[in-house]
């Protein structure tokens, strides 16, 4: 269960593929970065729909679940791994860079980067997780950038069950409970509003309004696909063909997955291949191999 | 990894533990009914707080968690096994009867039961997670029993996480939420209105409100516990002990449950021990054992 390409096993480096994995579909958010800036890169996804979601677990829980998917994608020989999940990003990276033999890119620090770029001396504001707020990890990477702004972070709990629940932006749920977590941050007027999870860009209209105009809403999917292109480009890895394939995995349901899929791709996935987490249980144990 | 009992290898039939599992802190307010009627019993729960929730996730998914859920309790030798979980319940309680030596106890037959006899010719109203609602089970429970009034299912979704965050029964938030799944139900006049899901119960008198004074509300809890008792009664099983124990596992951050199980359980918990999954997995791996 060690490289998975028998069909071109003198595949250069540069042709691996890059590893995504999010606790469920959300990390599809980012792989629509990365290939709108690399359309030439084959990516292998896994999402753990099973134990979704990450950002209500302990660290400890999420670093594990990490740790086990992270080894199910090595599998595949990729060359780089993107943690697409802001609460695995934000509890679980050190673990994986620490246990996984290739560059591991996750979505906090490209975010961090752009916020301070963009935000100057003016406060930056997050949403996330409860997992991802209560972690800390945008304020400590912001603070390592030696940003000078207030940091404003508030976790806002309900807006992942409400976008996998569908609810149009306009519906009058949507607003009041956004109004209820983004308050504060109005009043503070931040410049920068960083959308710490990725199921919050599709409520970005809706939270550009209550926002207004003087806030630059950060969707860290862009930002993560350009680090990527950076790592690539710095170790000549970037594939030189003119298209990559996608290929996708899922924890459960892969019917339910491909069906919505499209919301967060903003295209077709093709053939979901469900994989058990006892499967991803296994791989762990034998250990990651590359 | 059969019997844990060692220190009471003589113990009677009836001195075996009743095990009960929930996807997470919500199957408490079953435990706490089954204590109120039978304070002699002793009870080991276990909460899969690493993979909640189930409601979202696939019927096929549920089985295996169910059935990994089921294969740990069975090494305390219960004398029955509660399936505290409403999705659970609905899906799985085929699978467990037919793997589990013991009787399996769900929450759907003894709501529907209950609900059947408070209606009368009035129609009856259901909410539960999406799980819970596609299954059809409470309809098909009410059918066989001869139900003649319309049963009114309606998924709601938000309502689980928003008693997780904790949010107070007239946050506007809450009321424009349960007004949402809930008017329908209000402009038919349920007669009776089955809470099906354990968390539910923590919004009782906020959906009382709103439900007004001709709809009855159905907590599972207290018809499952007189299930149990039944049960017990028949095979002469009946702890005659004059209190039990209570002994709680969880498969996430055993410190969190500890201190949120005091709002469903009515009463502390004592230690919370705190199983992996990777040991589910495992325990359901080398077969269910009695």
């Amino acid at each position: 269960m060690t490289c998975v390409r028998p069909d071109n096993p003198a595949s250069s480096d540069a042709a691996r593929p890059i590893a995504v994995f999010d606790s469920g579909l959300g990390g599809l958010t980012v792989v629509r970065r990365i290939l709108d800036r690399m359309p030439g890169e084959d990516v292998v996804y896994l999402g753990d729909s099973a134990r979704v979601p990450y950002g209500i677990k302990s660290p400890e829980t999420v670093r594990e679940f990490a740790l086990q998917d992270a080894a199910f994608l090595m599998q595949f020989d990729p060359k780089l791994l993107v943690v697409a999940c802001n609460t695995a990003s934000a509890v679980a990276i050190e673990a994986l860079r620490e246990n996984i033999p290739v560059p591991v890119v996750g979505v906090v620090e490209p975010a961090a980067r752009q916020a301070a770029t963009l935000a100057g001396d003016g406060d930056i504001g997050v949403i996330g997780t409860e997992g991802t707020i209560d972690s800390g990890a945008h304020a400590a990477a912001l603070s390592r950038l030696g940003v000078q702004g207030e940091i404003l972070a508030a976790a806002a709990p309900l807006l992942v069950p409400i976008v996998e629940e569908g609810r149009a932006q306009d519906d009058p749920i949507v607003l009041s409970v956004l109004t209820d977590y983004l308050h504060e941050l109005q009043r503070k007027r931040a410049a920068v509003l960083i959308l710490g999870c990725t199921h919050y860009p599709l409520l970005m209209r809706a939270i550009a309004k209550l926002m207004g105009p003087e806030t630059v809403l950060l969707d860290p999917g862009a930002a993560t696909a350009e680090a990527v292109a950076d790592v690539l480009g710095e170790l000549g890895l970037n594939s030189n063909r003119p298209s990559g394939t996608l290929r996708c995995h899922s924890t459960d349901n892969p019917q339910r997955f491909a069906r919505v899929a499209r919301r967060f791709l903003g295209r077709d996935v093709g053939d979901v291949i469900r994989v058990g987490t006892d499967e991803l249980v296994a791989v762990r144990h034998k250990g990651v191999t590359s």
